[in-house]
């Protein structure tokens, strides 16, 4: 397999955007991406887009609004890891030699759906029971602080770090600041999450473009080398489920570590999926980068803000981002190649060489969690 | 790359089956495969999914119904190809030597829709303006007629054709021969395409095993080689459409010609996405069936049939068979498969080598088709 690199970026902001549908937005992401290296649509090979709601075809309308009409395009679905899973496909087509130069894209319209949790299908058992993702998350926490002796004080401190590192971020969704009063005072969603330790729904797209070393080579912008892209679906079982464990994050994790031959040790940046603040602890802890039970530990000392052991979203995450579903990989490879190639602004992380970008999702019907997408990327090769 | 193999087949029958989801359908199909095989479901490494309206993480539902769960899987969207699309991304993984063993399935459940015309996206200008697939076919129909000097009792004849064929198969929704006068008195539903010049709305799945060479000697089960798989996307223009030319078969075709060395006088079978009489035309000259403007001559005079010089649709075709939309590429796979192995029965075309698979789609917003898929295979390496 030929080593594959990220070689731009591009996000359409996000936001609360009505008016602007999935197909405009992926369009004006890839758009921009190809404008900004003034590279011809007519170079791109192929292009997988991944979208949860964004309807049939969505890949030949995001990319033909980005001139990229003709070549084999694919639609990727994999709730919220559908663009983590369009760039492992892409990524794996490339290091195959089947292409050079490929676009990713995640597009998602959520505000289509109003407001309110996510539409799931009534066909799973659980949701026809009245399950939606933010009670699933709230059964989650409740569980982890009485297993942990963690507190609704832990949740805050994700939603804080986050939301500070997100007042940063020129892309996000929310760009203010709160503090732990603020969310205590936010109202509660599904006990004891409250709004603000819940992401947005947003509106939203993003793009990178991979290629083979010598595309990246004769394209002369920054790079970073993909060293590791794993993507695993959830083991289905009716029997007892940790809701404390998310199994398929460790497994996908363990299989990304082996591929890159990094270890949690080795990380600077980590893009995590913090859908809710309890998300952020759980996974971390799959992941590797705090000991079982005590994320919310490392999040009080401070290891996981931007100038911590490990930077945990400095982008903001999904909790200050926001979370157009199928968008999300995508816009965390996006961040992460800004991180590596120091083009982070006032996010960067001083030196970062080593990032992983981890998203999961789809998880109520018998799994942990639907799919899991992980990719580890290096400043250098 | 190295070789790909079909290794195995099942279709869940194709039918009106309001009361079973696309996931159950799915489940069916990808598990009677297994089973028929007596391949233990742990054995297979990756699964595609192809699927429209199958809603989000169809590919975990479907495959851990057959007992496939953990590894990645991929819901794949590509409008009428979208399973076709499904097995070319196999294809390429089991080519570049990423897997040995992966399961492709389509499913699609269209009672859910009620019935009528498929839901088509409203954000598209013509489907906005009250387009729908029966009226583009049949605008496609009325030009072809005009430019051709065919008439309606052309059409006629390629539904008596499928209708006879799919007379013999028992996966098909309609297992009854049809007279022209029975598909002249059928009602009209877009002029000049009367109610049996169109595909029904069917539900219905289909699944195919890819395996690499070794694993295909290892099962030791009849197989096929795949020696072409292409997917292209439409080219989007708001100039002159020639609706008489479905210039994304042609492009596809050359494509799949070229990777096969072969061409289309080779072709014993080929499965072609007549989901409407006049696609039949239309797609056969595109694929070289037929010199433009005269395949209407080549199915009165019984080139097409059976036992014609080149077998088209032999199954019964979408107008037989149905178009569960995203079912409809793997299912032609297991048709050409079972052709291929001498396992047709009473469809079996007798001594076919080589058969070509085609489907398209999603073709009314600026493209002649929004997709296009076409395998090509060989019954001996």
């Amino acid at each position: 397999m030929r080593p594959v690199y990220v070689v731009a970026a591009a996000v359409a902001p996000f936001g609360k955007q009505p008016d602007r549908s999935a197909p405009e937005l992926g369009g004006s992401a890839a758009g921009n991406l190809l404008r900004g290296i003034g590279l011809s649509p007519d170079s791109v090979e192929a292009g997988f887009v991944g979208s949860v709601y964004g309807g049939s075809l969505l890949a030949q309308r995001v990319l033909q609004r980005a001139g990229i009409s003709g070549p084999p395009v694919f639609t990727v679905e994999n709730a919220c890891a559908s663009s983590g899973a369009a760039a492992h496909l892409a990524w794996q087509a490339i290091a195959a030699g089947v292409y050079d130069c490929v676009l990713v894209a995640g597009a998602e319209n959520l505000t289509a759906f109003g407001s309110g949790a996510l539409p799931l299908t009534s066909a799973d058992v659980e949701v026809d029971q009245g399950q939606v993702m933010p009670a699933a998350y709230a059964m989650r926490a409740q569980r982890y602080l009485h297993e942990t002796g963690a507190t609704v004080a832990d949740l805050t401190n994700v939603t804080v770090k986050n939301r500070g590192n997100g007042a940063r971020n020129p892309r996000a969704h929310f760009q203010k600041e709160v503090t732990a009063a603020d969310a205590g005072a936010s109202r509660l969603v599904a006990d004891p999450l409250r709004l603000m330790h819940c992401c947005p729904n947003t509106d939203g797209a993003a793009a990178v473009l991979l290629t083979s070393e010598g595309f990246a080579r004769d394209l002369g912008t920054p790079r970073t080398l993909i060293r590791a892209s794993v993507i695993r679906s959830g083991r289905f079982h009716t029997s007892f489920r940790d809701m404390t464990w998310p199994e398929i994050t460790e497994r996908s994790a363990k299989a990304a570590y082996d591929m890159a031959g990094l270890g949690p040790a080795d990380l600077d940046v980590v893009e995590l999926h913090d859908a809710f603040a309890i998300a952020e602890l759980l996974h971390a802890e799959a992941l590797g980068l705090a000991d079982r039970g005590t994320a919310h530990r490392a999040v009080a000392g401070g290891e996981f803000h931007r100038d911590g052991r490990v930077a945990v979203s400095p982008s903001g995450g999904l909790l200050s981002r926001g979370h157009p579903v199928g968008a999300t990989g995508a816009s965390q490879l996006a961040e992460a190649y800004w991180q590596l190639t120091g083009a982070a602004g006032a996010l960067q992380v001083p030196g970062a060489q080593v990032a992983l970008a981890h998203t999961t999702g789809g998880g109520i019907y018998g799994v942990d969690n639907g799919a899991c997408s992980i990719h580890i990327l290096t400043a250098q090769d």
